[in-house]
């Protein structure tokens, strides 16, 4: 088997972030769950747009923002995500190699303007900084098996997957596929959990998924365990998920972060910010510090710290990828 | 003659920024005169913005930053400018109604691939703030004069235009009517110069249309005074300047900026900033400050500090647009 010429090759939606400001009482009016991430229809989405106030457009994508934090962090990545022939699609694929990741699944044609546009997230920031995400997610959900590059996932050290792509069929068939493909090349796979894998009948699939031993590193927040084990205890529901995962990275907001791998168990507080100005990314950004460090053989420790520094740079700006020099920042 | 109904109508190019930072060597490399805007072909304008770095997309066009200042400091506004039916179209259009912004020019159609796209400025901001523009003006530049809302210009106190719309022929000939409708209805004409009337040949018909009436209130900044009349004194610069229109208001940066009118001339320091972090809409918030205050029968020296302290705003974060409270600010 081939040595790893890139480090990381992520999948995940490749769509526009539209973010505005709004106060509580907008969420509320909108009836939109304050701080989650709702699929919106095409309708519902102009709705809400026609709605919401002055945006300023950036990329975006949870995995593709966690490929854009590893490049900052001098590690190599590709993504692979399918974009429209827009302008929006081109928005992301500019700016996905402005940052050096190498990105070149081909854009769904819009001949007759039949296909669906390239995927936008509308992004409500309320005045305590937090994010309400409503995705109309476009040709994002249109990957499929075929567009995938299979050298590309074979080259890579680990594979990273996007929970919000295992909710429809199409990305799901295609996420199942290069797992095959990485793994028959020997490398790992990491796979980010969202709220979207853990509701009913995909919490089943995603299950049957760690059971056969899919995923290599788990990463999820402290609700998404909760939601996919059912339970209310978060010792609980830790020590349930790591018996199916060798490594399981769970993080908790403003109460820092915990792994467990090989029976070491690691906890760390959050490293600490000045002003949080807009929490979107920093999942994304926890995930980017982690991989970036692990791919330089760092201690569990030290990937958990590495994840928790990006994560602490990303929520005091606006915009959900890096704005500081992230290299100097986690020196690794 | 009705009274007005509505504060300001302008016109000027429908754009949407696209904002990275780069270094001075970048500019350099690209042979881009620092701090100035640039007119690019669409190769051109493909060719810098793949050189160029992560950006962020926010609305734009000189007039239409002047508008969103003048909603934010609650007077009434409309805009008219030519967009196509595209997605930075509707990213252009929605900014426009979520600032409370009338603006209702139709859409140039996209059938066929045919027409030009809604316009972009690639807008490279270096660390000292300075912003260097380039345009690729697509629809914005095929503004006619069959486009015009005849009623909705006769029907508000100042139209205001934008001089990066009197380069082209098609956009000229529409404000030139658009100077006879509101002239025809006792209004008065606002004009914001740019370097791109001060070239040769466009100077002269911009010195016809001044000579002849056409302009009431002239805002320029030094360099376009020095421009404009081929001298290289500021006194002399402002003298022949000011002979020529009722009211003639000059920037001059960090310097402050002055306004000559029925004799009266009056200085005033440029408002104290902290930080400067991207000067783009700088001399667009300024005439934003001094035509609200206008509107409100303000002073000429209250007009000036007006638009001091609007510019001062825009200057202290990324963007061409407020985001502080400007109503509160400016407390009109």
């Amino acid at each position: 088997m081939a040595d790893p010429t890139l480090d990381i090759v992520a999948m995940g939606d490749a769509i526009v972030d539209v973010i505005a400001n709004c106060d509580d009482d907008f969420i509320r009016r909108h009836g939109l769950p304050k701080g989650s991430m709702q699929l919106l229809t095409p309708s519902q989405a102009d709705e809400l747009y026609a709605a919401m106030g002055v945006a300023r457009e950036m990329s975006g994508g949870s995995a593709a923002n966690s490929m854009a934090g590893i490049a900052a962090m001098g590690r190599s990545s590709a993504f692979i995500g399918q974009v429209a022939e827009d302008q929006l699609g081109l928005i992301f694929e500019h700016d996905m190699h402005a940052l050096g990741v190498r990105f070149d699944t081909p854009p769904l044609p819009m001949g007759n303007g039949s296909g669906p546009p390239t995927g936008r997230c509308l992004i409500l920031v309320t005045p305590d900084g937090q994010r309400t995400m409503n995705t109309s997610p476009g040709a994002s959900h249109e990957l499929s098996s075929e567009a995938l590059d299979r050298d590309l996932i074979a080259s890579a050290s680990i594979l990273f997957l996007e929970g919000y792509l295992f909710g429809p069929e199409k990305p799901r068939a295609a996420m199942m596929e290069a797992i095959k493909i990485a793994h028959a090349a020997n490398r790992k796979v990491a796979f980010t959990l969202s709220e979207s894998v853990c509701i009913a009948g995909r919490k089943e699939s995603f299950g049957q998924m760690i059971d056969s031993g899919g995923v290599d590193l788990l990463f999820c927040n402290q609700d998404e365990a909760f939601q996919l084990t059912g339970r209310t205890d978060l010792k609980n529901a830790l020590t349930e998920l790591s018996i199916k995962v060798p490594t399981l990275v769970v993080t908790k907001g403003a109460e820092g972060a915990i792994a467990i791998e090989n029976g070491e168990r690691i906890s760390i507080p959050a490293a600490p910010v000045g002003e949080v100005v807009d929490t979107t990314g920093a999942g994304d950004l926890f995930a980017a510090g982690f991989l970036a460090a692990r791919c330089k053989g760092a201690s569990l420790e030290r990937c958990l710290w590495t994840g928790a520094i990006a994560a602490a740079e990303v929520i005091q700006h606006y915009g959900a990828r890096p704005i500081a020099d992230l290299k100097e920042l986690v020196k690794l």
